[in-house]
């Protein structure tokens, strides 16, 4: 189940001002636990850490001046607590540095929107998994090169989508896991205004938000979240991949598998005929953007110092712009993965419209166990020249007395039964699915 | 001037909408003007391409369906003419695709919002060859791979940015240009529900929108956005430049240049002697990203047949953030640079501190052509060798027998007179300066 | 014709020295010209700035201490003159910096490296100009988002490759004059060993090696190289476009065209029906690739102060690679053009199996014309639903009463005959192809 | 220490050719133990698989039509095999495609380029380690945004970066793990030719060459090798974060770290005093191009099918170059942090000359405990007001009231000492630098 907030809304301003008060509030209570704070105070500053009382358009405007939403955020924050208890005011965010906040509150985001991203993931994994189990044995025209190859099964075809994305989804969870740290690391990140009670006060603080503690500030160490980056990217891409390959079986001139219908779905302004494979056209421009927003993240990295100048502001939209942009192309994947028609029949009829060029290579190893290599090629060879729209490879090795010398009539046969050559295709589309279920039988657990 | 509706509104959702229907209203008027459709079916459909009247959120729920936002627009235009005169509605759109009208809309956007870049782009150009000029003849450190090197001006140094913005700009002045054409092909580009009228419509739809008529449609021949895209990045990168310059000037060790100073502006949340330089922040930020944004726009060149699947739905973001990101960072700039402060004492005390090395370069030269090469090394390296914290370059050399032998008093001293080695900064400066002026004198027209 | 030095050769070492000692042959011969060194002392240095007596791989040994190839290639080129005249050695590098040697070497390389790029560009227009002449009235099946959609002409989509083609070439050649400017700025870029007679020379350097004079030096300001590799970049993505469509056209189910045949080409290591289209995937591996060259090359631009660290560095491979990959995607690109297989009667065969729905929207449009959009709607909706592998689109409206009440069989022939649906294809196939022609024949020259 | 190969080579045509013949080798084995081949034939062709005997140039040229470079090499295998025995010939290559051949070689050569790449990684995690504890202690200013901001210790800052590359190397570590897994699946992955013998033939091969058995062949499944390279470039972009601040510390103004001298290392052409930080030019060189190239990996993963046309041939220069580029960076990152010449002294005078305004911080977190945030503000602020070249905030406190009236003289002077103000910089130091050592007491053991 996704989450009651919208994805969008993850990311949106109110999301990022709640983190920030998530992290204020925890830091009061951390602060009065180990007596750098009394109790009283924590409890009034906890008090007014509920965003329904804040301003969000005054911090939008003022960030623009302060560099930054937790400046006004703190700001507002204080006022607040002024109102109830004055001296109180003095205690917000002590010790902390505004972007404690906003990296805490961006990990508190993050968490949300990879938990809605697992979502979505798991049921393009299950839906792979039943189309992987139903056609494992539904035999298809492989085709390497955009070319036809050699005979497989849609099943199988499928199995290798979802043997990525099984892992992609364990490296996923990996990166979120290891994300999933607090930062509390004041001015230049060695927390002084602890003395020695920072490491104590990190600890509490990360507890309170359910949150792991790193061995120091990562204020400009950003490698846990590039993984994530890089790992979303990459998913995005084995996305690219399957709708790739929807696409192109799509075709016109192929239409093995089509989209699922709905009205109004992928029509056209001016063709009647028209049901556009719009699903993959998202799912394509989002592979097509990903990589450079990964990119983006990796070349962010270089920041300076103890607090960086613009690389960790690129941060700020682009990590959650390629998280939206993953989980669009999730959803609409998971859509048509889910409805997917399959046209076993149509696979069937290409399979034959090759005029047999799809069983050359078996009849070429089979010729080659018998006659050797270069007696083989030249059968195969002579034969293939001869294929055209009226006749079969079947048809010209059957008049070719250099075949009828070395293979029987039912060995011909056997040459030309699709299902002999397919291999491990089946075996490995159930065993592949089998796996798939045992994975998303354990969906993600939120915070 | 920039326009009155805001660069963010340029990329709206409305203005979108509004630029479909100025593509169907010339649409219209062309149709009629060659005979296509009555003159009175051209009336009613213009009178109805007002955006005003328009479901914005209804187009947006079904843009999601139908794959495009110009479709669902059609839909409700065609229900606003059908309501003012049924037989009518079967003339919307007559002809066209849809991407007929949404790339046309965007020919439309692009155009003022890189009218809108320009407006920022020559007011740096204005405030830099101001700079420029009143900065031309003062000294400071020249550095090399982060390294004293030589004297130069802070004049100069402004002038490499400018003379650089002035490229960019005559570039981006002619992909805008080239870019500002119109989009008629129908279904598959040939415009084959015209007939033999195709040519002559299109130029009569690029005429009314005031723009240029392309060769032949270019559904999937995506150079000319692109050619904008890296223009607007490599500008861009260019603002990095400076903003890196600026920062790296601005550090507190070094403390050259400010960034002006305003309320609040670059405040820290705990440290309250800092003013952070939060415009080269936006500005570096912006650098970061703009690259892979182009390189996106790139990757989605590799359009499919007469329309592609994945490549022209990933231009719809990018191309838009591409340039609100530029555009931010050139509003940054032109506040940044109308008001630097220039410390031209600190610039002067900093060639002090060096202790005479920044002129090492000078004496070198100096001594190679009265003593040559090998000589001159051996002398320079010894007093090179002696500098410290207390013993300038110019006492190390004062105190050495070899240089007195062959250069007088005054000529040494005129080896250390920091306006002897500056070469052609302030001609240069004063120079690059003019030329600025000129461009910015004319500051392009919107269409 | 190719250059005779090949295109590797031309980025190779041996070049770039080549490259850095015309640079210092010419900076000696300007600095004579304007009296500040002796003409004797010019022409022993020139003398010696001859590539073939210089220790290669010591250069590059030395390159990885001192941080590039210029120091050590000057070191022995001093050497070598003071050889022959111990005093004249002095004089070697007078005034220049290494990034000045360095820099107008890759100019002289670029030009090179342009120009061998043109010639293949200029191949590959001269034969899609034939291609789209020949072609321009063969019918084929327009495809949108990889569906079939409605008729156009193989000539028609060759002249949409062209055209793109036609712009990029303009655009190339405006880049690469743009960035053809001599490099001489000295330490910090003011050129402040020559005294006031920096520009003097500048001038006489440019005009010795046939290169422009730009305002000032840009050591640090890359705007032009990153125009030269961003242009580069599209042009390959432009090729990339075209191998797409290709590749596509290509597919066993499709076959309309296939790659030009050769001894040994694109066979399989196992299936002896293969022939791959090895020259698509060669070009496609290049636009893959060209995307993210260019993001680096804009990455890099943001240099520090007079000369960076790192930008500058990271350029010397990405921007030679860069060109090296659009070339041989170039060299590959001229060879399938130029014997293109392409199957008309295949295309007609094509648009036959479409079983009249490619027609559809000129039906449709034909209707409205006559019935109005609703009524045209519900007759040509139910006749697609009765479409399938027995029953054309043809068919399925002759037995339709309501639309033999419109139109008469000689119209409805009209409808269904490909030639009437071609809009302006041929026209615009052999208008471009004319402008293609005028385009080519004024080949680029070298420098 | 490295591999007896150079990395150069572990990526040269004769390591590719040798890994294509170790698959073929293994391949013969496996194939004889499950019965597919004669055990005698199995021996004859392993005997072959000897790179000394091929020939290079003439693969490399025949790579170029047959479009990669295992079917020219099979060929002169088969053709070696057959001068021993004429029917073995047959029995070369058995079962496999040519990409079987290519992946499985590019898995073994990923296999010592990133043990080699470890080594250097492990140097670096070693040399700052012992830099960390060195520097515990040792105060230096920390600095945000490029601002003086509050006081730290070098080791901090050295234990941020160690901390970063032990993760980096965990991920490094999974990663090679994960992809070191033999590609076997034949023509289109479900390697027909063998029947059911598939699976245990290719767990048979994996034993053979020491590698995993993957779950189905990857041929277009190229996650695994997407994830090498992002971790790869994620951990030069470290090192970018890590030579960016060297190269700020070493800055003419800052001097508080100095890459290692040499001889003729970091030399100028023309500036006698110059010694350039040319190591950290080279890391950041690196850290500028491995984003785009990670980038592209991610670019190329969108395969078709069963196998791709232009993805995979993309990756066959980008994977080597990105893990080149990253070996170089590793290699100069162990030089300068082995030798980094640290500059206590000036570290300390750096404080200094804040002229206390790096405790302001401290300061006024001090106040606001005693009187409030307001009045805390108030007095710091027209503190900081005085302060300039003359007056440093110390004395301007000194002669302020306000500042008395609370805090005694010893108070003020605790303020005021470094010491007191580093919070967890030591312990961390020294904690990180622990967990460093054990990291690389295991360096990973080659396959």
């Amino acid at each position: 189940m996704t989450s009651p907030r919208s994805i969008d809304a993850v990311f949106g301003l109110e999301s990022r001002i709640e983190g920030i008060l998530a992290f204020e509030a925890a830091l009061a209570r951390a602060s009065a636990r180990e007596g750098v704070i009394a109790a009283a105070v924590a409890d009034v500053i906890v008090s007014q850490c509920n965003v329904s009382g804040f301003d969000l358009a005054s911090i939008a405007r003022e960030a623009e001046l302060a560099g930054n939403e937790a400046i006004p955020t703190i700001d507002q924050l204080r006022a607040r607590v002024a109102a109830v208890d004055e001296s109180a005011a003095n205690w917000v965010h002590w010790g902390a540095t505004s972007q404690d906040a906003i990296d805490t509150a961006l990990v508190l985001q993050l968490g949300d929107a990879l938990a809605a991203i697992d979502v979505e993931l798991a049921r393009v994994i299950a839906s792979l998994a039943s189309l992987a189990e139903l056609h494992a044995a539904t035999p298809m025209v492989g085709r390497t090169l955009l070319q036809e190859a050699a005979p497989t099964t849609f099943g199988f075809k499928v199995a290798g989508w979802l043997d990525a994305l099984l892992r992609h989804r364990a490296r996923l969870t990996l990166a979120r896991d290891e994300a999933s740290v607090v930062q509390l690391g004041g001015a230049v990140g060695n927390l002084s205004a602890f003395g020695s009670n920072g490491r104590r006060i990190s600890a509490a603080v990360a507890a309170e938000l359910r949150l792991g503690l790193p061995d120091l500030a990562w204020h400009t160490h950003r490698d846990r979240l590039a993984n994530v980056a890089t790992n979303v990217a990459a998913t995005v891409a084995t996305f690219g991949k399957m709708a790739h390959d929807i696409a192109l079986l799509a075709q016109s001139e192929i239409a093995e598998v089509r989209e699922p219908a709905g009205a109004g779905r992928g029509r056209s302004s001016t063709m009647p005929q028209k049901r556009n494979p719009i699903g993959c056209a998202t799912i394509l421009a989002a592979a097509v953007r990903t990589p450079g927003l990964a990119a983006t993240m990796l070349s962010s990295m270089a920041q300076e110092h103890e607090r960086g100048l613009g690389g960790w502001q690129a941060e700020w939209t682009v990590l959650p712009e390629l998280i939206l942009v993953a989980h669009g192309a999730f959803v609409h994947a998971a859509f048509i993965v889910d409805g997917l028609e399959v046209d076993a029949n149509r696979m069937a009829r290409n399979i034959v419209a090759t005029n047999g060029r799809i069983f050359a290579e078996a009849v070429s190893f089979a010729l080659r166990s018998r006659v050797g290599r270069a007696r083989a090629s030249e059968i195969i060879g002579r034969a293939l020249g001869r294929v055209n729209k009226e006749i079969t490879l079947r048809a010209a090795l059957d008049s070719d007395a250099a075949m009828a010398a070395v293979f029987s009539g039912d060995e011909i046969d056997a040459l030309f039964d699709v299902s002999r050559h397919l291999g491990l295709a089946e075996e490995t589309a159930r065993r592949v699915a089998v796996a798939a279920r045992q994975s998303v039988a354990s969906v993600a657990t939120p915070r």
